[in-house]
């Protein structure tokens, strides 16, 4: 695979882009195949990445983080998922699981937790989704209720689409306190081990079958006081903050597949000859390979647009949904192309491309359907 | 599922449709997740098909054939399309395995094999491409030579991408009888258990994968000398001439699975609410089922012209290619934005979306790709 | 220019085509560029389309129509249009101001007027939307009121975006006759010297501009209550149905828009040449043409399929919405990639591509925006 | 218009950027219309942009340059199109006129001419493309012929779609000093009033008006040979040097117009009421505008990408090839979409958009055509 040549602010950038490289090559790459035909989730893959310090790499190095600036880690984020996306995205789930309690924890909270979680000791999910509250995140009916005498909570509910479920060791979960539909939201920090959580059977999807995904029960499950992150009543707008960059973390995982799509397909279409010529040489084949990489380099100027402004204290929000949409729209064409040039061998498992495609299709659905980030975009154009 | 009101030319026709429609809805719905999920071919159902008359509508009466103009058996085709992909693309197959003999073969080859073919009673299956020529058919290397004293041929040389390869009873092939370009093709009806005959284990593919597709290996085959179908040379010009009926039977496909999945995303979203109300009620999401309906009704407008055409012994070989590219690039967009409308459940395996959408691609990839299509149309406008 | 071979139901359809292709390239196409370049309305062609029976095809024969189905008067329209859109959007404005007349008219009031309207002897014009009420038809504020002791009606407001505005004999007006939003209008035949009826100047429009376009004013006109189209409050219903078959007409015409554009870049691809070559031996502007081509013929079949539809009584209302919507977004598109292929000299005004892009864009908006449409078919679907 | 926040690398930058949005909202804006109707070139407008040191930033400043980055330079030509694309095109122009003097001529020759170019006392023109000359450069026939005794050259030919034509003070020429089709070509400078040289009749545009274009004859234009820049036969890889400068700045102005359509488009969407609301209120509209908005803003990365590369010193041909391709066709679905959200109003003189629309088309075609600038991506694919 060539190496994408990248805009980077400094010189220790380029050298964790080129470990990042390294390890996607040796460590990633090679098991990708087996391991998504086998929903095998690869857990020590994930303390791989965080002995090399790779999913940590947005958060401050106070608490074991990298200190990177986003647009760092984003590149970094994108090098693994052209190597396996499942692992790329559990790495974007993994520092959504840990926004709250960095960037809103108290830093008593902080300095319990934040370390264990940001080495990849413990492995993190982000319980906001429910069946019924989708798109529309105030339909929440999880409920975290005070207990009486002793402080603390007691949560019941049903979470859904959860990433990581069964797998975590935390989960970052936002719950009902009140009914206020949009200030009764609260966030908490819980550990997997607590009473009560339980978990469905993980969903059969489509793609990124590493991946698990699950339904989380919550049955009375009881929450000290200690693990409120912020105030009763500010789970909707941290979940809405973490989300802006969670988003900026799928549009760079879109990106790195649809780069791993367009190399395999113009791999193929320099080796294959038909009518006496690589196929490649034919102008019909290569536009559709030239629009291909058009819309690949578009998305990551896109995403690392968004990442700038927000590593200079820029809002942000907006763009962010502009590179999410942007890029998961061109990652779902952009695969559905490669398996075209691959014609008949592209539509077998022996090529890599019907997994990319069976995989982009989830981009343009989870941390905002490409639909609620038309309704950002939207809101922000009718000021 | 709703039932599509459809232009149909006689009262017969309206009574096969209804047919056609019970038995999808009662024999080919029912079983079809399943099999597709154990990749189990459904040799019984093709036996019911061809005991209920619907595997050899577009042939002559008395061979046993429906009798049947073109636009009403590929509307046919459409209605087991939104059923069971791979059964219909099998009854394609089929027609078009059966195509060379019904109208290039002799009174007497007709008399003797065609019965049988278009009964149903035997499988057949259409050996055309090789794995270096696909797109380029006059890069075929399969040769028939000629044996001696006795009249007949031997055959050497691998086929690729076959449909129904190690399940069908009869083999259409194309294979060199000299090494003109062009004209040093000719082809063959052989027996699946001539010997000499083998097959490779079969493609793993994205989907359809009900539908076996192998390699079959043609290993010095002994073909008798009245097994040629028209004169030696002649191979092309049929080859050709089966894929422009072929090609409509897959626009005719793409256009049932579109359906299906519409039908699906319709369901689902008078069903699915959010925000207090049934998502088909927002404009985003409804504006995205119009165009989709829109795409499916003109994508059906288009094969039937072709048909038309083809039944009025009109000119319709650029048609059927603007037929297959219009209603398979459609298909792929419809099943894709169907899984969208279906978010998180349309990822899953519980729902067919899913599904519909790993079918739709390998659509726009055989009988010609649609850069083929694309090179027929735009030859047609050179002039 | 090349001839589009048509599925036609009848020799004298065929005759008719013939007719029309001559009238077309002797009299409208040599004609087009000046009068357009000039803004200048040629009445004078409709009077000659009226004497050669070309403006009242779809009509009853009793009361002078040609009695055609509306699959012929659509091709008829499309080959009009084909030549000088101006005159076959006239064309199709003619027939949609007969249309309440001829179907909801008494048989005295059909008698009475029907014949010279549908001569050509008298222009009409379609009185609908006003400045505040475009896809909104329900916010008209234009109002008829009773006049009392003698019957009959004074009318005031304004209309806009009137075509033939200031040109037309006669306006079919819709007016308010109560208050109540959708039962509350009713249908006029407003004669053109009726005082009163006023004119703004003409709208500056980016294309179809020897088609006349205004605002027009109604300041207390007196209308006899013989000249009301069925009973008040059937308004609505009349202008619905009107638009149905309207639709299909601007589908047409935006067929035969983007067919004249095809043909004109084909004939430039042949004949220039770039590198050694005719430009069109190049793939990348092959397929490109292939796709115009392919998206012509798609949207030609789909407003035949409509058309055919209500040529045999069936329901054809979503049909002709998804026509609409398919045909003048196809002819947007293909008109837009017209100019590309012919370059720099498709950019000027010495080659009518230009010309037939700037006209296309008012299809997508005139009769329904494709967005009205897209409600049409969204609603259809919501059930 | 609200102002687009910019990424930006230095205070200056900001400075620079606020004085552009004032010259373009009091000079330019006001006059756009009416000049472009008028097809009336605003030579004057460029005298102020020089003095206000806006026509020669990414010069260095020791000839009078401003010495600003080309991220910079872009974002001032974003401004100006958005204002008056005619004025923007003609910067964008002079700049890539100056280009090969600039980098190409030696210590004496720039030291000689730069300085009244960039201060824009003198306006330029970029002889490149002929009749039969196009895509294909290497066809070029125009001829510089070398004088005997003297030295210097004769030129002969004609150069065609040259901006500025018969405006310009002088002109930056290729022409043929051998026969050979990569190395014979070679760069002169070469003032307007030298004799011989002659315009043919301003090209009659769809859009552009106010920006002259010309065919450029030469009829035995006698040339000092101290006007060669840089050795003979280096002519086309300075042309094609030159040209990737220049696409950035075509994508710049693509922007530019387009988030000038998107600013009117969402203007009127606040304004307009239907159905009792702002129509920007409905989703199927609002979802429209997300999907401009998002356009526009992944063209503006993905131009400003590009310019940091070059800036950085990296190379960025490709990159340019990808923003040109990118901006220009989003600018044209962008104004496109424009007029449609202003409906029938937006198809009229009275607002801006259709306007937009007309301008854009342009874009897609010169400084290499968009199948140009897939030709070179892909090229640089195929390796």
């Amino acid at each position: 695979m060539p190496v994408v040549e990248r805009l980077l602010p400094t010189p220790e950038a380029h050298d964790l882009l080129e470990l990042t490289r390294e390890i996607a090559a040796e460590q990633l790459a090679p098991r990708a195949a087996e391991a998504e035909a086998a929903s095998r989730f690869p857990r020590d893959v994930f303390r791989l990445l965080g002995q090399a310090g790779l999913l940590s790499l947005p958060y401050p190095e106070e608490y074991g983080g990298g200190g990177q600036p986003f647009e760092v880690y984003l590149q970094v984020l994108e090098e693994l998922a052209a190597a396996w996306l499942s692992v790329a995205v559990g790495t974007s789930v993994q520092s959504l699981a840990c926004y709250p309690l960095a960037h809103h924890g108290t830093q008593e909270q902080r300095e319990r937790w934040l370390p264990r979680l940001l080495s990849g000791d413990l492995l993190g999910a982000y319980c906001l989704s429910e069946p019924q509250a989708g798109s529309d995140v105030t339909a929440m009916t999880t409920r975290a209720t005070r207990t009486e005498p002793e402080s603390g909570y007691v949560v019941n509910g049903t979470k859904a689409w959860i990433t990581h479920g069964s797998e975590a060791d935390f989960y970052t979960l936002f719950a009902r306190t009140s009914t206020d539909r949009t200030r009764g939201m609260s966030c908490f920090l819980v550990d997997a081990d607590t009473p009560g959580l339980g978990f469905a059977t993980p969903e059969h999807k489509m793609g990124l079958t590493a991946s698990t995904t699950t339904q989380v029960h919550w049955d009375d499950v009881r929450v000290d006081a200690d693990r409120l992150i912020s105030a009763e009543g500010d789970g909707l707008r941290i979940a809405l903050s973490a989300l802006d960059s969670g988003r900026l973390g799928i549009a760079a995982c879109a990106v790195g597949l649809a780069q791993a799509a367009l190399d395999a397909a113009v791999d193929y279409a320099r080796q294959r000859t038909q009518f006496g010529q690589p196929v490649i040489s034919f102008q019909g084949l290569s536009f559709l390979l030239a629009d291909m990489a058009a819309g690949v380099q578009a998305a990551r100027a896109t995403y690392l647009d968004a990442a700038r402004r927000r590593d200079r204290g820029m809002a942000y929000s907006t763009q962010a949904a502009v590179a999410k949409l942007t890029a998961t729209d061109m990652a779902m064409k952009v695969t559905t192309d490669a398996v075209q040039v691959l014609g008949g061998y592209g539509y077998t498992r022996d090529f890599p491309v019907e997994r990319y495609m069976r995989e982009a299709k989830v981009l343009q659905i989870f941390e905002g359907t490409n639909q609620v980030q038309r309704l950002v975009i939207g809101r922000a154009l009718a000021g």
